[in-house]
Parts: C-alpha cells; sequence; structure tokens
C-alpha cells in the first residue's frame, strides 16, 4: 500500500471545526488508496500558553519538565483528529511520541531524531488501520524522558516519518498556498512555484521565508523526501501547492527562482584592527560563546590612515547579526578588547539595514547574475553596503528603507513573474 | 526514610498561584524528613474542556481516544508542581502514568489498578529526588495504551501509591477542611471530626458526603492506608483536617458519628405482584441490566385485598433509584411486564423523596439508635416511608420538604455538636 505522510500546523487545527476539515483532506487520501500517517500540531495558541504558564513557574526551568508540559498540547489534538476519522469511518489511532516511539537525543527542548522503529505503527497497518496520527514535536530520550525539537518541530517530524516510512510524498498543511517567487506582501507580481529544488528552498527558508522549517528542509534533502506545501483552507488536489524536491525533478528552472528578504538585520564594524592570522578567530570565537547569529562577514583593507599605535597592517572587519543580538554582540567585542584578545580603533554598529537575495540553483552553470542584480539596484539609486555570496544565492545588505523597492526591481529584473 | 503521599484536586492546583500554594504545603512536608509522592489532578476546569472537545468531535468516542485526550490535563500539572518545587530548591521530577508505569486493567475510562512498580521511582529518591510529581488519574494498559480511572480517579491514585510506598499518611488537599458530623450548610452545629473509621467514611461516601470517593476509601480500608482529608486553602499542621483510619485507632467513639442525606431519591412501588420463590430476581434484574441504581428495597404485604385475577398470594414491592433514573426503571418495569416476566397491578412513582441516614461503628454495641431516630422524627412530625438499616447505618426515606429538619433533629438527638 502507497504511504502519504500529511502534517498540520496549529492554524490548521485551531478549533474542532478546523480539525474536522483537516480530517476530510485525510479521508480523501485514505479513498484514493493510501495508508495515511497524519503529525499534528498543538491547537494554536495552546504551546504559547503551555509555555507561558512554565516561564511564570520557573524562569530558569528544567528543560526537561518544560518539555512534558509543552507536549502536551500535540496529544490532544492527536488523539481528537483520531476521534474524527473514526467518526467518519476511517479506521486510525493516535500515537503519542513515547508510543511510536520516536526516539531521540537528550537535548530537551532542541532534541534530534535517534531512531523511529516501523514496527509498532506497521503492525496496526497490518490489521486494517488506515490512518496513524502522531504527535509532532516530541520524542522519548534513551532516559524514558520525554524530549521536544524545539520550535517549528513538528515539520522535522513529518519530514523524518516520511524517510522512515518510505512515504511516496509528505505534504506540509499550513496557512499559505505554497512558495512563491517572493513575498507577495511586498511585490504584486509574486508567483507560485509549482517546483522548487532543495537547496532553494533551504536558501529561501534560511533567509527568512517562513514557509517550512530550515531542518525540516535539510532533512528532506538528505533523504530525499518529496515535500509538498499547499493550504489547509482551500480545496487541494494532487497539483496543489509547491513541490519541495531534487533537482532530478526539475527539468528546466529559471537562473534565479526567487528573491528573499531579511528585515532585521544589523552590521556591526570593527574599524582599524590588527590584520594578523587568529584575529578572525579572536572576533567571531567570542561572538559565537555570546550566542550571536553572526550571518556575512567582509574583511576590507583599513581605509584610515596607518596608525602609530598598531605595531603591523591593520584591516576593517564588518559582519551583520539580527538586530536584537546587538546588544550582546558589542558586549561581547568590549569584553574581548578589555582581555586583550583584540584592539581595534572603533565599532560603529549600524541598525538600520535589511538583507536582499536572490536564489537560484540555476546560477551555477550561468554567469552574469550578479552584475543584473548590481544593476537593477543601482538603477534604482541603492547602495549596496555588503555583498556575500553562495554558489545558489546572491545576498547583499541595504538601507532598510530601499528594502521593498529593491525586492520588487530585482523580481522585475530577473522576470521572476514568468513560469520558466 | 518516611513517606507521605500529598495529594491535590483540581480547586487546589487551579492556576499558578494556587500551585505555588500546593507546592508550599510540600515543601514544608520535606522539610520535616519526609520523602513525599504528590498526586496531581488536572487545573480546575480543564478536564471538562477536554472532555467537551471529544464529546463534540465524537458523540460515541473511542474510549482509548478519550483516554490519551483526557489525561493530559493532570500532566500538564504534573510538571508545572515539579517546576515549582525546582524553583524553590526542592529536588522534584514529574511523572506521567507510562513513565512510572501504573499498569491498570484496559477497561478505558474506568481502568483498574494491576501494580504499581516502585523501581523506577525509588531510583530517583535513592539519586536524592525529595518529591515525585505523579500525574492522577491515569495509567498504561497492557497494549501500552494510557487509560483513565474515571471520575475521581486521582484521590484513588493517591491511595494506591501510599500503599504501594507504604507511605505513612495519605493527606488528600481538598476545599473542604474535614469530614463534618454533617453538612454545616444544613446544621450550623455541624462539627468537624478529628477521626473516622474507613467504614464510616464509606456509608457516608457512599450517601452523598462528596469529600473522597468511594473507591479511593475502599482501597484504603483494604490497605489499611491512613487517609488525612484537610484544606488547601488554610495553613494546616500535623494535627489539621479529619483522620480516616482503622477502627482501632478510634478509640473511644459516639454510636453516632454523622448524619448524612441524599436529596435527589426517588420511590417506585409495584402493588399487587405474585409472592413466589424468584419474583425479587425478575424485578431487579432487568432493573440492574437498565443501569438503574437500586438502593432500598423493602417489601411489603399487601394490604389489597385477595385479587381474584392472582391465583397465589400477593404482595407489594418498593424500590428507591436516583431520580434521574425514574424513567429508565418505570422502563424496564413496563418492559418486564410485557414480556410476561412479572405482573402488577399498579406502578407508583414518588418523586418528592429523600433519604436521610445516621452512620457510626458505635451501633453495632449499641442497642436503640434505631429508636432513637424514629422518636426525634416523630417528634418532628416527620413520616417514615421506607427503612433500611445495615450494621453501622440506619437510613429512612422521608418526604423531600422535611430533609433538612429531619437532618438537624438527627444532629440534636445524637448530641453531634459535642466531642465523644
Amino acid at each position: 500500500m502507497p504511504l502519504l505522510v500529511m502534517k498540520f500546523g496549529g492554524t490548521s487545527v485551531a478549533d474542532l471545526d478546523r480539525i474536522q476539515n483537516a480530517a476530510a483532506k485525510v479521508q480523501r487520501e485514505v479513498e484514493r488508496g493510501y495508508d495515511v500517517i497524519v503529525i499534528v500540531s498543538a491547537m494554536s495558541g495552546k504551546t504559547n500558553e503551555l509555555v507561558g504558564w512554565v516561564e511564570q513557574t520557573s524562569p530558569l526551568y528544567d528543560a526537561r519538565e518544560y518539555d512534558a508540559v509543552v507536549a502536551s498540547g500535540e496529544n490532544v489534538t492527536a488523539g481528537l483528529m483520531a476521534l474524527r476519522l473514526q467518526e467518519m469511518g476511517v479506521p486510525a489511532r493516535s500515537w503519542q511520541g513515547w508510543q511510536v516511539p520516536i526516539n531521540t537525543t537528550s537535548a530537551h527542548s532542541a532534541a534530534r531524531f535517534v531512531s523511529i522503529p516501523r514496527e509498532n505503527i506497521d503492525a496496526k497497518f497490518a490489521e486494517g488501520m488506515k490512518v496513524a496520527v502522531v504527535a509532532g514535536f516530541q520524542g522519548l530520550s534513551a532516559e524514558g524522558r520525554i524530549t521536544t525539537l524545539g520550535r517549528g518541530g513538528s515539520d522535522t517530524t513529518a519530514v523524518a516519518f516520511a524517510a522512515a516510512f518510505g512515504a511516496e510524498r509528505c505534504d506540509i498543511y499550513t496557512d499559505v498556498d505554497g512558495v512563491y517567487t517572493t513575498d507577495p506582501r511586498i511585490s504584486s507580481k509574486a508567483r507560485k512555484l509549482e517546483k522548487i529544488a532543495f537547496e532553494e528552498m533551504l536558501e529561501l527558508a534560511s533567509l527568512g521565508a517562513k514557509v517550512l522549517q530550515t531542518r525540516s528542509v535539510e532533512l528532506a534533502m538528505r533523504y530525499n523526501v518529496r515535500l509538498r506545501v499547499l493550504s489547509s483552507f482551500e480545496d487541494t488536489d494532487e497539483n496543489s501547492g509547491t513541490l519541495v524536491c531534487g533537482e532530478d525533478e526539475i527539468m528546466e528552472s529559471k537562473v534565479v527562482s526567487g528573491v528573499a528578504y531579511s528585515r532585521d538585520e544589523a552590521k556591526i564594524t570593527l574599524f582599524t584592527i590588527e590584520d594578523r592570522p587568529g584575529v578572525a578567530q579572536a572576533i567571531f570565537g567570542p561572538l559565537s560563546d555570546a550566542g550571536v547569529n553572526v550571518d556575512m562577514i567582509v574583511q576590507n583593507i583599513s581605509e584610515k590612515d596607518y596608525d602609530e599605535a598598531h605595531s603591523g597592517a591593520v584591516t576593517d572587519m564588518t559582519f551583520s547579526c539580527p538586530i536584537n543580538q546587538v546588544a550582546r554582540a558589542k558586549k561581547a567585542m568590549e569584553d574581548a578588547m578589555a582581555a586583550g584578545l583584540i584592539n581595534y580603533d572603533d565599532l560603529i554598529i549600524d541598525t538600520e539595514v535589511a538583507k536582499v537575495s536572490v536564489v537560484g540553483i540555476g546560477m551555477r552553470s550561468h554567469a552574469g547574475v550578479a552584475a543584473t542584480m548590481f544593476k537593477a539596484l543601482a538603477a534604482e539609486n541603492i547602495n549596496i553596503k555588503v555583498i556575500s555570496t553562495s554558489e545558489i544565492k546572491i545576498s547583499v545588505l541595504i538601507d532598510r528603507k530601499y528594502m521593498e523597492l529593491a525586492v520588487q526591481a530585482l523580481h522585475d529584473a530577473f522576470e521572476l513573474e514568468k513560469a520558466a
């Protein structure tokens, strides 16, 4: 029997009506001849309520107890979904993480999968069960405690089950109807993509397109799980949404698939630091220890004159990080200076920047993408502050006030409104 | 290390403040040198919310899924209580039913204990844990599914743990401060009892005094677990509340310990039925099959004249049942008549009755209790409709409008306002 994994997020199971709506989508796949594993999140709002109670009870909480409390939200949805399916005449039962068991590491609130044995669920499929409803986001540690995977963990649960059970596809039902060439709120020309490669989706996810959790895409890529993103709130069929898949399934693609952005960036520049081996480590080691997620890094030759206070060559170092980590980053640098690890003349913070990126696997075999990008931005008089490139992505930091304009200009320049 | 079981019901853990208050009571016992097992209910209202969702989702629900959903309420409280205790510096952890494991039968929503192995919890006590917080009301079936014990199951969980771990005492914290000689809302002279025997508590519980669940008292009696009922909302010490214990601990007791009542009773009389062997079975078999909880039964010689239609001796049969089961009882009798199982001339229903009872282990060795009771009722001109007695209880059915008056008169007659 072919098997499908279907995942419903919090807004898709927010109340009993929506659970019924989701159950109807599951029933349709059963009628098409599939065995189905359904992964559910907590009813929206429930996880936040539980987290709030934990944090109020114990600000520096024991993560094992946090996990035990917070995982209960998914258990409720799993039971209700199984009941709804039974009510529709579909043989279904719920599974909590420890019942499968979903074996994970003991890193509470950030656990990783160790194994998902198929025996228990397969035995029930063999007995005639058509749908296994599994509580997402949770697992079981070797010590017998409940673990959680961290926020967005239900997507990752879905992909892990699709891999473990050799599912034909993993359908992620959410509140958007697919992956777009860019944010439709910013460009009215944004177009829904029929297919997108894992690598592209990863870049888009990490750039702030919130459709899928990065980790779930990584896992899907590793196990070649075909992921489909589609809407819970529309009638859907086998062609709905966007398929996230391997490059081999994408016959012809455009050079650039999408334009992404990240609004809340900050740029920090250390002026006139020693240009010597080990200086990068002396800067980014303390930042990492302080929990600062450094994104782009650029090292320039300093424009300042050679400074008598320094004994050798000097340089400037610029990096970006999320805007809410600026204070932490500044303190880490000042502490490193005080400890004699680094020495800089000045530290300048720019919190008025945003990141705009173009992403596409086609870039690998096409030159000229960067030139087209820079030309389009120049035509709008947008100054580029920092550039960073990867094999399938070019990102720039620009003044935040030009962000929407830049996204629209790039969407036009690469003609993303047209299908490939 | 001496061990104590402490149980907190739904109103005692209704919100984070109350959980903190309960945790403070636990901390005090730890400071007195006890290891503690805490049994918690769901925060009040939560179980009803979950039950509502289940019933709306599937009116004829699968009890296995019902149990999986409903048990989550206790899991949340257990985690929060453990966190609160940790925050106070008390080494604590939560245990869900399957983690202990609390092994039960597979009778979902009405499961019974099979075994509570001590190994896992004892191992943690040996490592320095001072408090095990256990989710009440739930267990694990041999099939690996979550079970629940039915309403009030948290009291029973507490007693079962006290028995399994040889606890010095099982303290049931609730919203009343003990067991009274009668309902203080009915008699202002009601007095809190310092001690009461298991048998008396059982009679009082089954008569409608809602302090403890009948099943938990039965279990406590069987394993000789000393139970203490006391208030969550008052400062309590080792002498607070009421101790429910074996008779041997009660040195001197009054002949009557309490006056109980049950308001919503109905009386059904079948007139002129055949007085032959097997007729009682022909009546009460169908009633039992229909789920009618028959309480008192009285058989009279019929006052009606010998009826030509009957070939032998005739009698009248009267029984009582909860008022909301009257329709079911009537239908069962009519069906039995139609099926030729029984034959009666008339069926009279009286829904305006209440039951009042005096209870006391001292009755066993004292004559004259019934006489005192009937005299007190007669002095108030209260007519007795049915009488039923057991070794430690005398119950009467009377007109409901006299119920309060009867309770007060009996409380006075047996001088229950005075300590023994």
